[in-house]
């Protein structure tokens, strides 16, 4: 037996919102925002499995045997909210299987919590808990390019004009935002892989789990392609903006 | 009597919307956008002013005189479209007073005709002609800024992780986003300054008026502080979440 393991990283206190209730678990659409990214998550995984099975022959090489795969998912929570979330899913009847790890004092302990729940997972798909609206196509792109390369991350076009901080002194220069790309997740990684880049020490240069892997020498990250309503949510805007996607 | 411009860049053709309006042309809270890009403007510009004449003792060094100032807008537009333009003025019984120019090949060439239209102008604005949503406190700190160091831009945090590509065989790496900020617009500018910046030849590396000031060594860019929901409109998700701004 092979296992998937989606991680969802929702370990933050979200203060940006203003909100008593941390904002994985403000409501979109009548639920907490974090029930939405289990289920598109658990959903798209589950489409990925079944499409393996159905295109076996013709795409051999490029899709895993999955007859024998599971998926696993396992949430990181701050530890003092983990009581309000068993409340939240009995409200809300909540039943899509998944277990619950406190959080760390940074994502990248909180990612190491999470890894430790399902030490043998073949695939490891880091996703964050603000991301309600991951679509099937980026799910599976980053598994088989992690599944293929080691380590996948879905990215999307810079928008915005951007400009790098030069010095100390409020100098800046513009660059071309088109050798850059903004990154989504899920982030996909060969579980071996990605354990090894864990079990190194942290640095503060780490942002992203693809940055672990590359600053720890472990791997090379592959760019697939992302979705620009893969949205993060982190401010009111953002919540208002993310009703909008669900109608 | 001193001038402030205001150049609305809207001479862009739009067609990632998918529509057969250009974008500037379609309608948020049943207005289309660049008409309320042209009142956001009117309306900070003209709070400025009233803001610097009140505090003029107390912000003496800060405030210009602007006893005689006047603000102008020059609209740029795609020569196609400003027939239309004009009958979309009539029907809306739009009001604010600008004057229309033709756009050119490139962003370049669309500011360089909008500035021949006031050529004496103290203080230039080059904004975007879909971002409605500009603010007065946006505003004033540009415009003050501009005046104080010759040319500043409105910037706000990058909130993805960024990967910058590193060559043509799909290498990327992770970068800090801390040392990033991504532009947004008004940008402003000493009006000399930028007519000597854009008085030189077009270089394909001009992505915004910072750059062309940059780019042929005219002057240095200070930033100033943006504001997130200063949206660029370039989506059909953006139209939708404008429209939930509104409220």
């Amino acid at each position: 037996m092979h296992t998937i393991l989606t991680i969802i990283v929702a370990a933050g206190n979200g203060t940006r919102m203003g909100t008593e209730l941390p904002k994985q678990f403000l409501a979109i659409g009548g639920e907490p925002i974090v029930m939405r990214t289990i289920r598109s998550m658990s959903a798209s995984v589950d489409r990925f499995l079944t499409d393996c099975s159905s295109n076996v022959d013709e795409q051999a090489e490029a899709s895993p045997n999955v007859e024998n795969y599971v998926h696993k998912i396992v949430l990181v929570l701050p530890a003092s909210h983990i009581p309000q979330w068993r409340e939240l899913c009995d409200r809300h009847r909540f039943r899509i299987e998944h277990t619950v790890v406190a959080g760390g004092e940074t994502r990248f302990h909180s990612v190491r919590n999470g890894l430790a729940a399902a030490p043998d997972a073949d695939i490891v798909l880091v996703h964050d808990g603000v991301r309600p609206f991951a679509d099937s196509r980026v799910v599976a792109d980053v598994i088989l390019a992690a599944r293929r390369h080691g380590a996948a991350v879905p990215v999307v076009p810079v928008v915005d004009s951007l400009r790098k901080l030069s010095g100390t002194d409020g100098d800046s220069e513009s660059v071309n935002r088109s050798a850059y790309r903004a990154v989504q997740t899920p982030q996909g990684f060969r579980g071996d892989l990605l354990r090894k880049a864990y079990g190194a020490p942290y640095d503060g240069r780490f942002t992203d789990d693809a940055s672990v892997v590359e600053l720890t020498g472990t791997g090379r990250v592959v760019l697939t392609e992302g979705n620009t309503a893969n949205l993060k949510i982190t401010t009111p805007v953002d919540l208002a903006i993310a009703e909008v996607l669900l109608r």
